[in-house]
């Protein structure tokens, strides 16, 4: 069995792939899954069940979920912009459903055109599809609380909304909550305050994840923040696939490598490989000949001795 | 009076240009200086005093330290290889003087070419030196323990060997230690675990400065491990100039920009105007156009509505 302290969520597949305009074929993304379980990570976000021509990416997210379903103790996650996909996930056998609720009212109407009450019932609707299901069948069903951290629409976003929506997320049946900082905006200290003050609104056990963008250089840094308050799962991406633009260097998520790396140097067990990692990248390029890839650690190479956490007891 | 939480030191003018094959011109250098002390930077790395036949970059070294002084306010730091160095250094009437100490003696002997006895040697002689001014006119004078994080030649470093080295520059006539993470080896938390070590071998006033690389990506990471444990001077170079040329995106110290973003976001003044700052870039550029410029905040920009730490209590 291995021993994790700290869980990774590889989101490449969905959130890099949803930032490129470069199709890539299902084969190589179920390749990509492969490995990167082989890798040792044990969740990956394998797509999203929004309509193909709002993101034709991820047109085949059921049978990625499928697919990744086959590969053993690997944790099956999918994202859904509204109940429909919800039924989508629930149908192809995910086994966890996150639904974004943007904390920006701004943002929620221009990404899903949808208000917070309309949300809302929507997160609603899926709990109750969820519970109508047998218990051993059920997915885990978060609701990610985007733009938490601040809108790019709206300026600062106050802490207040992200706990009156944190508690109204579990009243209408999630499982647990999630922060997610869409924009890039977070820092350090803010990282930990609302940690805690989600963890006051809501219970400890309901907040344990975090989605951090690179976008200002601050990914590793807030996670720094997040482990020292007590999250336990992290949401990267192989290469920061989908990095920004118009920020040559800026990776959109946080780099999967680079993060792994910092943990395993920490004394913070991932159970993932970092050369098995490291090696995906040229699957990656294989497939995306035109993306460009982030990350630093895999172009320095580990230090010289480099022993990771995880393999250490794995020493003779 | 400027209040300030953490003190950036620029060490681009000494860090960045020797990593580079470009001379920057002189009087560029001093527009540099200028500007950066402008932008509100209370402490800059103008130079080193070494050989001009082995760094050609930094051989005004002298002429800076002159023009830097007459800047009101401003400490000028210098770094300095051996007592040659310093003589040169003390002449000029830098404020502020560091000479590095390798911990991995292999490096030290591929550096400088002194083992540690020699080096601290040197140190001796300097600290003889200093202590024959009158004590107005006395530099400041830091041994900074280089490679104390790992060494791409030895490897591990052992920590026992950094606490010694500690004691033995202290002991040697230095009025503080640095910490340097020469390689981008440190992870946060042997940043925390170092610096507490180090504060119960030479006491806490005798460390308050790290010198971070950002090469595997962790520098900002490494900086908030570091401001946890209460360290309040960081070293960081605009634009990260002189990367790593082998790790595309990777620069070498940690980027001004984005490390006062941090700071400012957090809540911890730095005295330094963002916006000046992100000018600064542009001059860069025109005195080192061959150069690639690092750094995210810049090109992302500031989040929508942002207010510096340091500007809180000047809003209207």
């Amino acid at each position: 069995m291995t021993q994790r302290d700290v869980l990774i969520s590889e989101v490449g597949p969905r959130d890099g792939l949803q930032s490129i305009q470069t199709i890539m074929p299902t084969a190589a993304k179920k390749a990509w899954i492969t490995a990167t379980a082989a890798a040792g990570v044990a969740e990956i976000e394998v797509g999203s069940f929004v309509p193909a021509h709002i993101l034709p990416q991820l047109a085949d997210t059921a049978e990625l979920v499928a697919h990744a379903r086959l590969i053993p103790g690997l944790n099956v996650a999918v994202l859904v912009p509204n109940f429909k996909g919800a039924q989508a996930a629930v149908a192809s056998g995910a086994h966890k459903i996150t639904i974004p609720l943007s904390v920006s009212e701004t943002h929620s109407l221009r990404n899903v055109r949808r208000t917070h009450v309309q949300m809302l019932d929507e997160v609603r609707q899926i709990s109750a599809l969820i519970r109508s299901l047998p218990v051993a069948e059920r997915p885990h069903f978060e609701g990610s609380l985007s733009t938490a951290f601040g809108c790019t629409l709206e300026g600062e976003v106050p802490e207040r909304r992200v706990l009156e929506l944190a508690v109204a997320l579990m009243e209408a049946g999630c499982d647990e909550v999630g922060l997610s900082d869409t924009t890039g905006y977070a820092n350090p200290a803010q990282v930990r305050r609302l940690i805690r003050s989600v963890w006051s609104a809501v219970g400890r056990d309901q907040l344990t994840g975090i989605h951090l963008h690179n976008t200002r250089g601050q990914g590793l840094a807030n996670v720094v923040a997040a482990l020292d308050v007590g999250l336990t799962t992290l949401d990267a991406s192989l290469a920061g696939l989908g990095g920004c633009p118009f920020a040559p260097g800026a990776s959109g998520n946080i780099v999967t490598e680079d993060l792994v790396f910092m943990l395993e140097a920490m004394g913070l067990r991932t159970g993932i490989d970092l050369d098995a990692l490291f090696a995906l990248r040229e699957l990656l390029q294989q497939a995306l000949p035109d993306e460009p890839l982030y990350g630093m650690t895999p172009l320095a190479g580990l230090p010289k001795g480099f022993v990771p956490a995880s393999f250490m007891n794995r020493q003779p």
